[in-house]
């Protein structure tokens, strides 16, 4: 029984520790090293290779180093191997640390003054207030959820959309393509956490943005190809939008020649909202490999026919 | 018994409808309009006047339209005349919004991704995670405790630091001179929300930023007069100091050919932290004069020694 890692750059050794202290049975290898392949159960990958399956014939589960998993083609794995997305404490806090400064940023015209700076201009602008605004969340999972919460502290409406019905203790939630209108027409400020799937790619069209307040924003940080760019292009520049912050693009890295750099209401990182961290993200391929073991169904399982 | 509004820009009839419906015994007045001047016994105002103990022989209390007090001279005061600063849940809450999203900015590097943005470069750099880092806060009350209790909520250690001993829970106190070293050797991100005073005056030089560690930034919700410019800029150029946030500045506005204006590593806000909310604002001036009328003593009234 033994564990790859394979990380695009250097070797963390951090995820060595962990497993050397956690998990002392298992082998551990780093990519490509490996020992003998037949023994190999586990790998934990952000890019997927293409002869995964037939290098690895035992393999059980391949964990996604990110929160994304939309890099992997379901469809070619075997019945037998489950694919798990990363759900650990450093990554969530990153993302709540991201929605929460960008929230406040986009609700209170941060960049703006930010401009304004440039002009050696000092002009206050009327404040709108936190408890009279809407902020929506797209996206309520292991990152949605505790986004919503920090934002909630703050004194903001939250408001939640996720494909199936759940619930939120505190957040007004909503539901499916039928709830999406009654969602967007009272939204802010609206947060993006969603998986790329067939569903939500291009998803943030002319379309989505119309059905939105004049003045609303977005912030994107779910995947770039979920944003028709002309569309939003479009939004901004009749006055419908008024900040769009996209932490992830397409492609990545954004081109040089993309429009979105030099717009004047679009903030771009990135893809720096979250990142896993080596300790943390270890500590939890562990307890779902133990989860696994026991017959469990590890919680960041990746259900096939919803793709997340 | 009349109260009398001064404010600079137009009349907020917010203030007469909320006195009329809370307090309709209370004769209200627009400055300058304020019927028989030996009836006025309240007044609330930012910028005082001269003639103001003379003119309204009878006055009670004064009350500042924001959380600081720096622009009333208290030695002008009568004995039987008390100064009030504001405490309201809207300045509050906008002091909250503003240093949460300052304090995220700069942990995580956000005013670099703007200027890397503006040179189309698409390059992440490493996280720091909250759970390492430091947020001390100068000026723990009525605004600093709330900040603190946020900050707090989002992972980060917070410490805090006033003039005189004070226990907040949850967060590691400090006092005085005696304890300033050891509260500036660790503090990452360090805060200030400090009042105007003849000791806090200046009190951000180069001796100050020595004692911070390499790396540290510093916002300034403050009062601009704290700030020795020079000596901020020395520190940002020599890289002791990674971020100076600034949303005071001395004068105000900031002139035109100040160097903080285009300083990579200065951003710059119009006093824009906080304001308070007319609403919010009388609901908070009549409890406090019932509170006064009751015998008791008003929550933001001025200590005449301390100067806040």
């Amino acid at each position: 029984m033994s564990f790859v890692l394979k990380q695009s750059q250097k070797r963390d050794v951090h995820w060595k520790d962990v497993f050397h202290r956690l998990m002392p049975e298992m082998e551990f290898h780093f990519h490509p090293e490996c020992g003998d392949p037949a023994d190999v159960e586990y790998i934990a990958m952000w890019r997927p290779e293409r002869d995964l399956f037939t290098r690895f014939p035992n393999l059980r589960l391949v964990f996604s180093l990110g929160a994304g998993v939309d890099q992997f083609d379901l469809s070619t794995f075997p019945d037998h191997v489950g694919l798990v997305k990363m759900i650990e404490p450093a990554l969530t806090a990153g993302m709540v640390e991201y929605v929460t400064a960008y929230v406040l940023a986009a609700h209170r015209d941060l960049p703006l003054y930010r401009t304004q700076q440039m002009q050696h201009l000092w002009r206050p602008h009327t404040e709108r207030r936190a408890s009279t605004t809407t902020v929506g969340i797209m996206g309520m999972g292991t990152l949605g959820i505790p986004c919503a919460g920090a934002i909630r502290a703050l004194g903001f409406n939250v408001r939640g959309w996720s494909r199936s019905p759940k619930d939120v203790e505190g957040i007004s939630m909503f539901a499916g393509t039928g709830q999406l209108d009654d969602f967007l027409a009272t939204t802010d400020i609206l947060v993006s956490l969603l998986p790329l799937t067939p569903q939500t790619r291009g998803i943030f069209n002319s379309a989505l943005f119309a059905r939105l307040p004049t003045g609303a924003s977005l912030i994107n940080a779910g995947r770039g190809p979920q944003v028709v760019v002309p569309d939003l292009l479009a939004a901004l520049d009749g006055g419908h939008l008024r900040w769009a912050i996209l932490d992830v693009t397409d492609p990545e890295p954004l081109t040089a020649d993309s429009p979105l750099w030099d717009h004047p209401r679009v903030i771009i990182t990135p893809h720096i909202a979250s990142n896993s961290h080596p300790e943390s993200s270890a500590e939890s391929v562990i307890d779902t490999i133990r989860a696994f073991q026991a017959g469990k169904t590890p919680a960041g399982l990746v259900n096939r026919q919803k793709c997340y």
